[in-house]
């Protein structure tokens, strides 16, 4: 019977010890060790970061010719009897009854070789970097983290709802759009006035890859009450950085019946869950960055589940920033946005710990935002974190047919853009709020991991959309 | 203390009943019946699809104003006790101590009446159809479609993979797909021959939307084992029918170390699964669908989880076919792929049950199927059902290198174009299969609605890509 390393590895308590029984393991060669006498193969399939040490001894049918074709990168299927193991990194490991050769690897070509590469040249075979430690452990780790978002939400209540990859309408008119065609660009059909004439386009205007689902998922909440969205979302700047990609996942939960203050405990309440839940699913892969690429993440992500947010606001945070005596690269005053370095400071060093942020002035802020009484600030809220900066955005929604208007205005906005927008502050409105959070963003956070194209399988950014 | 009408009408079996106790229900109206001495409110907040009937009597303050502002679709909060109900259609409500609205919605122009609105209408005003009884019971059942996917995989231990959505490739060469562009269609850049200059586009050359995240799901196979992917994929076939969308969602599983037969396992355990966590978790929804929308769809959905499912092969089936003495619009000949009317003879008359076909011409699959030893035929299965024909398309992957190579010759496609697949067989190949399944395809099935275009929040069709 084929077990899977993970299974052997973690067997489940109703379940009885391996030990003694004839299994069937199947994966991709680690390593290969020689002794005089036996050769020690390590296993690895995916289900786990560590591998499962195979015993060959020379009384195998074919001893060594197998042996000698195996080398890294080779598919296996071996079956023998799971032992206690003898050495002390392992509690296990399999005495080979039979090692058969799936798909041969050549050495000389393998571009996956057994010392460390650096995540630049990894990215250039990002087909093969699965098959890395670092890279299969942030698979496992992106898979949990999607998993727990999901067990949360619908532990709450919450429905999943899928908004729309391609649209016709920009979100706050904020990010840099792609543009989504079926024209060919050798031949655009043309207008009498000579301009291009998208009533020949596949949706007969031009249209757009989405920035974010929040306008549409405002339309699911002002019907079922919960809901969220966890959908890619898209970004055309021109942002060679490790913090961006052109193609990004987001997940956007919002709440009826619900104030600024419910959002900071749903996300406050998001992140501990979730990265609890990683830190009890993930355990040996947390140790793998917690010790090769990030020192101290366990103690970060334990603090994160242990302790209560901050929440202060924009113009405490302010008054705390002007007061620090920082050589800021960018001044602090009322009125201009938090940088980077700004968010860093106040949860890294100042209350070090996450906090959350609002209150923030209107004018920096997206117009759907609610306008607070003092008719300067809006309920926004960002989350920041230690080492990240700011992880989650999100606000109290405008419900208010008049200030709603009045904000398009001043954002020289078009009412008959937002008409169905306005429609959900017309027909039978409700307080609502949400929030934003970027999942790479969260995975970074979590593995430590520096460069957020290390965090998604298949990195787009300017120039490479490769595989 | 609020309480979700779900959580009233269903409470935990560890809790006390809510009977006799202070509770606040926030939701929109859906019907007001004002008898001689008190009011019936039925309250709906989308939590579940039946609502809540709330009894307000003349003591309460405001009564008469109150009374005559609430019409279908007002937002309310109404505080009050929770009685058992005298009614025969509930058998509880809230007698109600307050009444606050919240917004109001003017009966004279709102969209949404109490009588029954044709599905081509509603789509017209797509940011209010989940108000109605039918499309938020769809999206109930999406949502736990899409959970019931995640649970189902997730216990069976496959890693949840984000494939991505802008690529430079195309899978199969097969669907028309949509550009996706940064450049200015009015001011296109060019080439010294007077091309379109793609090296100034944001990725540097000709970018498109996936049709498929099967390629790609194929790398993490080939290093983790057992994947899958659940994410939007697009055509920009000029299709208007109502079995097809430009976006729509996939799921696409893909197992190392499997075959054909594990593949069907893995698709006839995936359906039976999925469908009874809806007929378990959206009773009240599947009821409704069962009665209004799809008469003897329980019973329909109930055969689907408790009948093995026919497993023939393409040349049996087309003998069937042959043989059958039906006045097919197609005719049917070895070498001609299955139509609709084809698939749903087999499936609902011939063998009345869900049926796989398997092991089609190769001249009609894929480039990227595994060649049986017929040479002839390839290692491809489908799932049609009673009602929907084709619901999952699937196979075992070519994974000999050299077999494959002559498959894209044969398919006129560049080996150069898919260097990165070839490496998958280069270097330690293993068996492996999957399936891809249209989400949509699914919730048609399991609603019983027949136009796609309302199994999917925010349809996008030839000229529309509205909301």
């Amino acid at each position: 019977m084929r077990m899977k390393i993970k299974q052997l590895k973690n067997p489940p308590a109703d379940r009885p010890s391996p030990v003694g029984s004839d299994v069937t393991i199947k994966g991709w060669v680690r390593t290969v060790r020689n002794q005089k006498t036996f050769t020690f193969i390590e296993i690895n399939d995916g289900s786990t970061l560590s591998n499962f040490q195979v015993v060959a001894n020379p009384d195998l049918p074919n001893y060594e010719r197998t042996m000698q074709e195996l080398s890294t990168g080779v598919s296996v299927a071996i079956q023998g009897t799971v032992v206690e193991s003898p050495g002390k990194n392992q509690s296990l490991e399999l005495v080979a009854k039979e090692v058969k050769i799936i798909g041969p690897c050549d050495p000389e070509t393998y571009p996956l070789q057994k010392k460390r590469h650096s995540y630049e040249f990894l990215r250039t075979i990002a087909h093969l970097r699965p098959r890395t430690n670092t890279l299969g452990a942030v698979a496992r780790i992106r898979n949990a983290l999607s998993f727990a978002t999901h067990l949360f939400f619908q532990k709450k209540g919450f429905l999943y709802i899928h908004t729309p990859i391609i649209t016709s309408s920009d979100c706050e008119g904020a990010g840099k759009m792609f543009r989504v065609s079926t024209l060919d660009p050798d031949a655009l059909p043309r207008t009498k006035e000579g301009k291009v004439d998208y009533s020949k386009d596949f949706f007969e205007k031009p249209t757009y890859l989405t920035v974010s689902g929040q306008l549409e998922g405002e339309i699911y909440a002002s019907a079922l009450s919960d809901i969220y969205t966890f959908g890619p979302t898209f970004r055309a700047e021109n942002s060679n950085t490790s913090r961006h990609l052109a193609e990004f996942w987001m997940i956007e939960p919002e709440m009826a019946f619900a104030d600024i203050n419910d959002d900071m405990d749903c996300a406050e309440e998001y992140l501990k869950y979730t990265v609890k839940y990683v830190l009890e699913h993930c355990e040996e892969d947390i140790d793998f960055f917690n010790q090769y690429v990030s020192p101290g993440l366990r103690e970060r992500l334990e603090h994160i589940v242990n302790t209560p947010f901050e929440r202060a606001s924009y113009s405490y945070a302010v008054r705390i920033l002007e007061k620090a005596n920082k050589p800021f690269e960018y001044p602090v005053k009322w009125g201009s946005d938090l940088q980077s370095e700004h968010e860093r400071f106040l949860a890294e060093e100042y209350f070090s710990k996450p906090v959350i942020i609002t209150d923030y002035p209107k004018e920096i802020k997206s117009f759907y935002m609610r306008l607070n009484d003092d008719e300067k600030t809006v309920a926004a809220m960002d989350v920041l974190v230690p080492r990240i900066g700011e992880i989650i955005g999100g606000s109290q929604r405008e419900d208010r047919l008049d200030y709603l208007k009045q904000r398009l205005i001043e954002n020289n906005l078009k009412e008959e853009d937002y008409w169905w927008y306005l429609d959900l502050r017309k027909y039978g409105s409700v307080p609502h709020a949400g929030f934003g959070l970027g999942f790479e963003r969260l995975v970074q956070f979590v593995t430590g991991i520096e460069n957020i194209r290390d965090a998604i399988p298949f990195p787009r950014f300017p120039g490479k959309a490769e595989f």
